[in-house]
């Protein structure tokens, strides 16, 4: 049946195109809009036309905003003289919710791979070597993840920005809070004693 | 930071209305979104309304369908005798898919539940009686799930329908092909022991 009728075959594939929507699971979301009033279908459409219409990049940390400047650096209590680099605007909510950064951000939008042919200038990292141009920054946190990409791209960087006297540091390895010591891995472990603090 | 744009928020919105679909898959689908080329979100916007405002129910048996009549019911070849009564048009691709079945089919949209306030007015009952005015069905194929509701559901149309004279017929229980019998629960193999066939 679904075969027959192309509107719907056409809405099925959209759905299966998200990342992590099977073939069934489309057909079940694309069953589901068509049980729901024609006023629902429509606001879905224009929420997706209007997000991805008016939301671009902030000019100066390149995450996700729908104004000029984002309000994290648009923030005069944020404290532009350390900037975190994190891989992924998702990533500033998770640093955002631990409440105990005040510096400002800058997203590279992926990190160097090779394999999937990313290289450096796939990056924003002229964009970050541009705010560093003005001397006000004093710190860059490099906040990749901790994979061999994310590990390969903040040496990278941390290779570009020394030269420049500025310091540049890595996110703390160790074992997660509230893990079960029998159950880590030995990469993780490994660092975790090498980084050992006196108490 | 999500919390700041406000068009973001209501992409994440629309996508954790769907079933399923949580707030967190949800703002990764919608950061996805942001990702592809503007027309990628133009296309399935498209998608979304066309479908919508395209597809409609079948004069004829209430299944989705985008013509009059849905292709199934205009089909010559199909045997008008006997109508195979199910719950949802997804129901249908399923006998589909066996080439065993021939005949048409009645889409209910539901079973009669109590408890989700789901009377029998609100299933397309109506619309079967009336298929059946015209004197040429013979047969009803109940094929409501083997659930409670399922089994409520047969029982009552069943009994709509008997007086009419038109033969009624219920999807045989028993165990699925290819299962092991050792996981069968006790409802299951005591429907296939007394539904047993000599052979």
């Amino acid at each position: 049946m679904t075969n027959n009728i192309i509107s719907l075959n056409e809405l099925v594939n959209q759905f299966s195109r998200l990342p992590g929507i099977g073939k069934k699971t489309a057909q079940r979301l694309a069953f589901w809009i068509l049980e729901q009033p024609p006023k629902q279908a429509k606001a879905f459409a224009d929420a997706l036309i209007t997000a991805r219409e008016k939301i671009h990049f902030c000019k100066v940390c390149q995450s996700l905003t729908d104004l000029d400047i984002c309000p994290i650096c648009s923030n005069d209590n944020r404290d532009k003289s350390v900037i975190c680099v994190v891989e992924d605007p998702k990533d500033i909510l998770a640093f955002e919710r631990t409440r105990e950064f005040s510096g400002v951000y800058h997203v590279l939008h992926g990190v160097i791979s090779p394999l999937d042919n990313i290289s450096p200038d796939d990056l924003k990292i002229k964009e970050l070597m541009a705010r560093l141009a003005s001397g006000e920054v004093k710190e860059i946190i490099m906040a990749t993840n901790p994979t061999v990409e994310g590990e390969a791209t903040a040496s990278y960087i941390s290779r570009l920005i020394k030269p420049m006297g500025v310091k540049v540091s890595r996110l703390a390895y160790g074992v997660p809070v509230g893990a079960d010591l029998q159950y880590a891995d030995e990469y993780t472990l490994a660092r975790a004693l090498e980084g050992r603090n006196e108490i």
